[in-house]
């Protein structure tokens, strides 16, 4: 079995941002010549979120909406209050949403390509920014070429 | 390391449904006769959903009525309305359900048999059907036999 | 490639508790002397969760207080119906929760240490305890040593 590792940085310039990292994971795959595998996402922070959906602006909208209904951002929490916490972010929000969406994504390499639906795309969630991120990519393969 | 693929096709009937994949799930991997490994479950859409949890018709009904409460139907979603979005199905709920359960799952393969809890079902939510809907399995094994 | 698994124990004291996993899980990997692979972490319960944040007692008291917003403890669930239901834990929302949190976790090993965050830790919920709880361990790498 063949394991590769590499960590790429976003860079954010939003309180809450969505950015379609489809097209760039893909070219780091094209980079391992990697035919059959699985790729592993890890986003390595605690207030960001990896899923996969439809890359639409409109959905995005929506997706910040339901983020702001289910999680409000000012509510009594403790990780908040300097009583209770050293964080001076205010981010408890941030983390907290971050446990709705996931912060991890695998995805299958088949025939050089990763498996994804029409619709699907790889989308990284801002949730406390603007920050510079590390996302980390494994890819676990038979074997190169 | 043995890497194989494969995509079955689930038929659901109504708009939201819920079907119990881990016996034909369990009759795949049998075919591939591995003893220890890693099986993945993609599901190739943005409005289905996999989930691990138990096949209890009362509890299924109590995973709708919460999909009800936390992501209502219509409720001033963008990805619903035209002048937004050219998607006509007026399914941003079925999206955003998606979002909160997930969409992949990977089952440890131990001396043939899938890891599962004594409740546990691998279970596939049709969130906007009725539809034809592709499910990709894939599973990394040590090797044959 | 090597697979290797093993099964541990938590034992849990309180209906709601989360429990610090992550040197346990260090520990654990130690004992295999891998050096580049991917964990596999999986609950084998339909009432826990596993997930990836920050260990601070604010923060997780905002998750709490996230679950009870979301997920209300008795909401008319059918599950806790013994009309509908053999189950007599009453133990619905403990079920809904999980869904929210996820059961499994995949955790990159790169150069013998697992690949998390500076502040992230593994974390592992409770949700209708006490009770003596089985998580499995999964170990995929290259080879050993």
């Amino acid at each position: 079995m063949v394991i590769r590792h590499e960590t790429f940085t976003v860079a954010t310039e939003d309180r809450l941002q969505f950015m379609d990292l489809t097209k760039r994971v893909r070219d780091l795959l094209q980079g391992h010549k990697i035919k059959q595998g699985l790729i592993i996402l890890n986003s390595l922070h605690t207030t960001t979120a990896l899923f996969i959906n439809e890359w639409q602006e409109a959905l995005l909208h929506d997706v910040q909406l339901l983020l702001d209904r289910l999680v409000e951002q000012g509510n009594g929490y403790r990780h908040n209050d300097p009583s209770y916490s050293d964080c001076d972010r205010s981010n408890a929000a941030s983390h907290l949403r971050s446990l709705l969406l996931g912060r991890q994504l695998s995805v299958p390499v088949v025939d050089g390509e990763m498996s994804l639906g029409t619709f699907e795309s790889i989308i990284f969630a801002e949730l406390d920014g603007p920050r510079e991120r590390q996302i980390q990519l494994q890819i676990l393969a038979a074997k190169e070429g």
